[in-house]
């Protein structure tokens, strides 16, 4: 009876309450500055933007509306990676090629007009993000709007903005593999058993032990994001206690937002796959 | 930047998000079977049906559309009566009439077809409630949809039927006094500090201190409800632990369903007045 926008908002809304997912805001974790209810409100403030992936006319001007009305709450940045990961999966689904092949191809068609989008995006919330390649500089994503002029002249696709930042960003390293470790994940959800909260939560473990963070690299480091993922799967193994860790975390501000991304990627596509709430 | 109905969706899921809620569904305690996932989908399936009530023909028509598309998940009723109270002030916030006077102005306008469009809502999910007044079978809204020829015969408006019930039902009851108690907590929601789950916890405690929840009357008895009273005042005077509270209410099926009904609407008025997330 959901549609598949309906499908997207109710992805980042389980995501949010997959509990425990160690370092991320949770039912049961938040920051000061970044609670629960901001992912609410984010949920609710992007719908318009994901119906503009169903039937707009380009998914960079989705992205851009939904990442514009993610950001209506006080706490910052929700789901801009989220949202950045479901947008063309969003469009995938409503043109009947919600496969690794189709998203492939849609992310193919995207053009200069969709990095301009992206570009405004950032003007909407400060996200976290490495710094440019070198001699990248025109193209660093932080300058916004004023990018754009850069991205004109130099030809460049919302796709070729992706396979830039592929090798230091996780959720442009999705887009440029046809979104393998969502489909894997989505395949874990599906095949787990129980509460869905409990199965984002082991899907989020998984995810993260497989494969260093890279928001937490760019946020703290690599040394820190490799230990991520070591306890990560001490927790898979028994051998830590998810919560502790949880708070841990909370502490030393080591947030694996990349991997919430791709575990909301995950949960939009086990709920057009059939996955039941 | 948010819409009336994106308020209203908002509203439902801040209301879920709100803890501690002693004996509700919150952030920290579920039932096995009615947990705070299927309160996400319930949210987003609402939605629809809020955006009708925006601007479609009919308030009755926009309850039975929200109901039936909150009902798309696995755990049952999450937002009935929640809906009951939202769907009118949304439509009183759309015709900039959002007061006690307006939205009692909305009701006296209800007709037939709104009470038969109540009476098929209830066939989209098992709502709790008490029986029918004597004399009054042939309205019994467990009829669903076979009532809606004795709704027709007896020529019985949505406004009429509220009234029937509002001495034993907490959201009827907001229905004939202009959402006395609605209006009151989204005041206290105002004046309030913090974070919003803390407010709505504090105005949910408020408002079940302050008078017996109808459907813990209805599925426990008269003699909890009002033990519920006195507990919900001891924790707001910290002679009792709230979390101590939760558990113990969860483990005897005490779930203060219309309070938190009236605190769903609270939060709607609230952010339509200015509340910020």
């Amino acid at each position: 009876m959901r549609d598949t926008a309906e499908n997207a908002q109710l992805a980042l809304l389980l995501e949010v309450s997959g509990t425990p997912k160690p370092g991320n805001v949770d039912r049961h974790r938040e920051y000061d500055d970044l609670r629960f209810e901001h992912f609410m409100a984010g949920a609710v403030g992007s719908l318009p933007g994901i119906r503009q992936a169903v039937d707009g006319p380009s998914i960079g001007v989705a992205f851009e509306r939904a990442v514009a009305g993610m950001s209506a709450q006080s706490g910052g940045n929700t789901q801009f990676g989220a949202l950045l990961m479901i947008i063309p999966l969003v469009r995938a689904a409503a043109t009947d090629r919600l496969t690794p092949d189709g998203v492939a191809a849609i992310i193919n068609e995207t053009t200069v007009e969709d990095a301009c989008a992206f570009y405004r995006a950032f003007e909407h919330v400060d996200v976290a993000v490495e710094e440019p390649p070198d001699g990248m500089d025109a193209l660093d994503v932080r300058r916004g709007g004023d990018a754009v002029e850069a991205v004109r002249t130099q030809n460049v696709t919302l796709s070729d903005i992706m396979e830039l930042s592929a090798d230091r960003d996780g959720v442009a390293a999705e887009w440029t593999t046809g979104f393998e470790r969502s489909f894997t994940a989505a395949g874990w959800l599906l095949a787990d058993r129980g509460p869905i909260y409990e199965r984002a939560s082991r899907a989020f473990l998984r995810l993260l032990a497989s494969e260093p963070d890279t928001f937490i690299v760019t946020r703290n480091s690599e040394a820190v994001a490799v230990e991520a993922t070591r306890r990560a799967q001490a927790v898979l193994d028994g051998a830590e206690d998810p919560n502790e860790l949880g708070d841990e975390f909370v502490a030393r501000d080591i947030n694996p937002g990349t991997t919430a991304d791709i575990t909301a990627a995950a949960l939009f596509i086990a709920l057009e796959r059939g996955l039941e709430v």
